[in-house]
């Protein structure tokens, strides 16, 4: 049983040939073509299957399904990729465009924040769980929901923005338009802001050295670096910081009362130093103590790949 | 059919005998009987079921189901009340409790605000929907989801707690030891904080004079009818609440996408003049333009009795 599994980023176009194992037993990357029209990418994109059927010595026809994880919106029917800002597609019939090309095989997408959380069900940090919500920490901030079992799409269909729930009423105005959203507090471009904040206003701080002054070379790495290394200005950063996830994470823990949440992206690597102060705020300020549990997502980079490769069960769970 | 709806409160229990037209065709209403211990309680409970059986001219054994609303929280498996505070119960077997006096007729316990929730699924607000989610804006915020046509109690079974999302990270203090948490800023309470501070700051304003200056008299609704009738002061206080309010529903539709938002409560029948301004803020805020649609709750009283009816029903879809 062998599913292909996709991941478009505006970067590159990844995918894998994923077994019943949830191995990757195949896989390629090639740069997504910035500009070029959609069929140029479904062109690149038969291309890769059919290299990789070549490959594993089967025909395409063995492939059970091809799952496409998408940066943008979609359909509620998961069949029109609606806007993905990053591609440049907009109004694209993706699953038509594919299934015309591979025929006989099914075809499904998925928003690749949701597809990371299928994986995660799958063979990472949410196996054995009912419900449970991924919160990538990058950019900006993402996520996806498991619930009942399955990958949760929003009640009408348009996907979960948890990043622009309001954390801050009257806040910081957010890319969205709104104010004080998750997203402006959580994500790790607010950690590079004070860094840059620090770099110009704390010349004694390690950031300003270890950054050469300059604020450009500050990364949230940068940062949570310094904050470890024991300097103050970084250590009060990481800490306001940690107020505002937990506070974030403790807002989803109360309306869903999830067994686990998982965080992914840059930030998500800090380890203990992260966790262990996250989990006892959390605790400290959760409506239910001892509760909710906080860990690293596991897949990382293949999440796109694997989850893409699990639509088609997802979709057969829904019916 | 008739199923067996009991609403417990710290003031009173009722109860209701309601037919598959969801129709209450009897019902009852005795004091709570406070300080008593929860087998003299049971006693009373016994007793009006026999006498509505009596009053309808059916046998006991003819009710499907006794369903129990409780203003609390239910053990995982919804057998047992942890804590209900109101009533002074903790560790409460109702389930089997209520067995042991109805042999053979199953007896169901549920949290009333995700009762009440099943029962705007079943003939209210949320009648077709799938995922919709109760608020209800009284001393305190609580509410109820509905999540693939089914009541949702929580990943982990402990209910849900819409009223501790953080809505101003490092804001007011919560009863629950947070801070700035939604029901801080949304519940009634919130308004007569402000109208009794109005009638202190502002002797000229209309608040004061309808309170005769007495911050006693400074109720919720009587803010509202300030504000209707003009009220500088009063208008400021509720448009500040719409602001809070509205955010806090941004930021359940942004994660869950629900069809259908709906409040309950005493501050829910302000009508257009709440809806009006509320919806047009929840639609400038939120991620999702247009999909989020708030309305009022339909159920009023008798959404307890009639969810309540309503446990055995939702129990058999969830296996």
């Amino acid at each position: 049983m062998l599913q292909v599994g996709f991941d478009i980023g505006g970067t590159n176009i990844k995918v894998g040939v994923v077994n019943e194992k949830m191995e990757i037993v195949a896989s390629r990357r090639e740069p997504f073509p910035t500009g070029e029209k959609y069929e140029k990418v479904a062109d690149i994109m038969e291309e890769l299957v059919r290299e990789m059927a070549e490959e594993l010595n089967v025909t395409v026809s063995e492939f059970q399904s091809i799952g496409i994880a998408i940066p943008g919106s979609l359909d509620p029917e998961c069949k029109i990729i609606l806007d993905a800002y990053n591609l440049h597609f907009h109004n694209v019939p993706m699953k038509q465009v594919m299934e015309e090309r591979f025929p006989g095989i099914p075809v499904f997408l998925g928003n690749d924040a949701n597809v990371a959380a299928l994986a995660e069900l799958h063979c990472g940090a949410f196996v054995g769980s009912k419900t449970a919500v991924l919160m990538t920490l990058g950019t900006g901030v993402g996520g996806g929901l498991i619930l009942d079992g399955k990958m949760f799409n929003g009640g009408t269909g348009h996907g979960v923005e948890l990043g622009h729930m309001v954390l801050q009423e009257g806040g910081e105005r957010c890319s969205c338009g709104n104010r004080g959203c998750v997203e402006s507090y959580c994500a790790a471009t607010w950690l590079v802001r004070q860094g840059r904040k620090a770099v110009i206003e704390h010349p004694l701080s390690m950031i300003h050295k270890r950054a050469n002054g300059d604020m450009k070379r500050v990364t949230a790495k940068l940062v949570v670096d310094c904050a470890k290394a024991g300097d103050y200005i970084a250590k009060d950063i990481f800490h306001l910081y940690l107020g505002y996830l937990s506070s974030a994470i403790v807002s989803i823990c109360v309306l869903l009362g999830p067994e686990v949440i998982a965080l992914g992206g840059g930030v998500s690597l800090a380890g203990d130093f992260l966790y262990r102060p996250l989990r006892k705020m959390v605790n400290e300020k959760s409506f239910f103590k001892g509760k909710n549990q906080v860990v690293p997502a596991k897949l990382g980079n293949d999440a796109g790949i694997l989850g893409a490769a699990m639509l088609k069960w997802n979709a057969e769970q829904s019916k």
